[in-house]
């Protein structure tokens, strides 16, 4: 890897020698307007003669913000998040990723019950007043669908010529809180031979995964709070489950159920759905982990620079298997890289914010960053992810991304 | 201070023995109903028998949340956050707290400008476009209004009969993210004597503050972003001056004109407004920093336990000085001090999630929390801070909070 430079030669300006010279560097680079004669160039806005709007007993964005939206797919069965238009590691409430099979159900929270049964000693029902004098747990946590990026991973010699959001807007983050599964576990008596769970939602699918039961005494929580009020109907209201770092799909929303088994259901989630073809055209199942992954959000796909000079390389990454280690970006293709600055809180199967100071000199360039996590993973190329599946096979796509900024600006999506 | 033990005459159940006996624990406490007939007693919701709704491009809170909402005073100029609802340490976009004094302009951000200039070698002018090529920094952080629980402060023997929202809705939790103003400052280039800067809103008020430009040379930022999208307009859409730690009104919204100066402004922000009086008559300006503070958000005033048993104990802490080193708890007014479970990430200038495991004997008893911070700051007990300042002062109370049980489980403000 070749070292931090202040004048590399792929255009990165080094964080520290930034910082140091600051403003100097930034005049060239992105300068303001200075105004013609001073102070007298100030206008005064019409906002400021005229009393101002009450405010909301809810509060919306503004009216300028309406291309802030999802893109929910014509079948309605996924909501892709902005992440192009998103800065940091929290998605807001309204623009979290959605992704379901028979629509969103709409529940009333005093009559919803979560059963726990089969190879328990008890079985038990929870109603939400029940669960809320339980103790919470969580955090900051990201949640990916397994398939997103899939058109990546299916696409054939040419990359799609698609925006960050569409490739990539199939994960999001937030402040997940909820009961420890655990806990519930453990009052309903977990019979000798109990191995696994299935658990079950209440959407007209009935959406159903079988659970390891490990992973459920671990830190898996019934979740009733996203970004400190009660989840959305599209992530589950009034609860689902949530299983910090597996793929999204397991996190079962408007859960009702969990029978404690023996072995799993082979559940059509997890025979039909949501597994992997290898090479050998054998399937691979029960593919929990999402894996370490990273992506450039600005600038990215579609968008345009407008000028020459100095940009803020902004991106996310993140890791099922814990936290991001470090981040590497490049604007050659790959031939030199260099260490983004990691901005903290860096939280364990959360999203993690990087930068990297760039000077763009009008000519073609490919941007890429590739994560390493705290267990070593990383991202593999677009060939060698290809190479670990049969052709069509597209679930836990998580190849390093490039795009490509052409001389005019465009960027676009190449592999 | 007592030691943790879970045998606690104060009904404190010590986590670490908790966590092991877990469930035993559990089931006495807040027994879940036990299914008679085990599985034959499971119901299908209608839910499951019909489609579900399809996913919005903007999505919102479900039907039967209405009742969670932001506390809107009848004059405007205030909307209280529903902490007694809210969980963890990022607070809705919709339910972030709102104070203002003219109302909410509607700004286009595209003819919005940012103007430096008074001693700078240039005067500049900055574009929202302008500003989103620079990096941008900053974290999850408290916001807090300098007026929050000013209800506490001008009560008289009689403490006011009010929720935890009423009291102490005027503190929210957020990512903000934005430009650093250092950067912004070194481009213009401050001349000699620039000592204070004053940094004036685009709102029908003209809400102006002088600043210390030491604090703006540290860590204050232009914020663009809250919660991963653009700022709501409530919050100073499109930019806001964002202090860390600072008390609210100083976090500028709508900002417009930043001006460096020699000397203060004294505006009428800083000299009418947002100042405190003395036991001696005389005025405290400037009074920057938000002091170390916590509350018990659940249970809390106006809530009623339904049955005796167990409850978690949930409460934020936070100071305007850096970190929460530490939150104690007490249940019999103060005689006993139990350290509570802090909930990480804990952050710098941020909400910080504590909480401990309780067990309602049935008989009154009195709540209370009171956090440290780094720094070694503690909150006085109220008459302690109402001995600071001439009765009638209202800004920056920080005093223990006390809620008492009844013996019929409704829960009340007390001294």
């Amino acid at each position: 890897m070749k070292k931090n430079n202040s004048k590399s030669s792929g255009g990165f300006l080094d964080r520290r020698s930034f910082i140091k010279t600051g403003a100097s560097l930034l005049t060239a680079l992105a300068a303001p307007s200075v105004l013609a004669g001073g102070d007298k160039g100030i206008k005064v806005p019409d906002a400021m003669l005229i009393p101002g709007a009450f405010d909301d007993e809810y509060g919306k964005p503004s009216g300028y913000e309406k291309a802030v939206k999802r893109l929910v797919m014509p079948n309605g069965n996924a909501a892709f998040t902005p992440l192009d238009r998103q800065r940091g590691i929290i998605t807001p409430p309204g623009l979290h990723f959605g992704a379901h099979h028979s629509g969103i159900p709409t529940i009333n929270p005093e009559e919803h019950e979560l059963y726990i049964h089969g190879l328990t000693e008890k079985a038990l029902r929870f109603t939400l007043e029940d669960l809320a004098r339980y103790p919470h747990e969580g955090g900051v946590m990201f949640l990916e669908c397994s398939g997103n990026t899939w058109l990546q991973a299916t696409s054939g010699e040419q990359a799609p010529d698609k925006s960050c959001a569409e490739l990539y807007g199939l994960v999001s983050g937030s402040e997940w809180l909820g009961v420890p599964v655990r806990l519930l576990l453990e009052e309903a008596g977990i019979k000798p031979g109990g191995k696994w769970v299935i658990v079950e939602g209440s959407d007209a699918g009935t959406h159903a995964r079988s659970i390891p039961i490990e992973k459920l005494l671990d830190d898996a929580i019934i979740a009733l709070y996203q970004n400190g009020e009660r989840l959305r109907p599209a992530q589950g209201y009034p609860m689902r489950l949530f299983l910090p770092g597996w793929e999204g799909n397991m996190n079962v929303k408007w859960v009702r159920r969990m029978e404690v088994v023996e072995a799993p259901a082979f559940t059509k989630d997890e025979s039909r759905a949501y597994t992997e073809t290898l090479p050998d055209g054998s399937i691979e199942q029960f593919s929990f982990y999402m894996g370490v992954k990273s992506v450039i959000t600005t600038p990215s796909g579609q968008q345009k620079l407008p000028a020459k000079g100095f940009y803020e390389l902004n991106g996310l990454a993140w890791s099922g298997f814990g936290k991001i280690s470090y981040v590497e970006v490049s604007d050659d293709d790959g031939k030199t890289w260099h260490k983004a600055q990691i901005h903290g809180p860096v939280l364990t199967k959360s999203l993690t914010r990087f930068t990297l100071p760039w000077q763009w000199s009008g000519n073609i360039a490919r941007l890429q960053s590739r994560a390493v996590d705290e267990f070593g993973n990383r991202q593999p190329s677009h060939q060698e992810w290809k190479s670990k599946y049969l052709d069509g096979s597209y679930n836990h796509y998580n190849a390093i991304q490039t795009w490509e900024v052409a001389k005019d600006g465009g960027i676009s999506n190449v592999f």
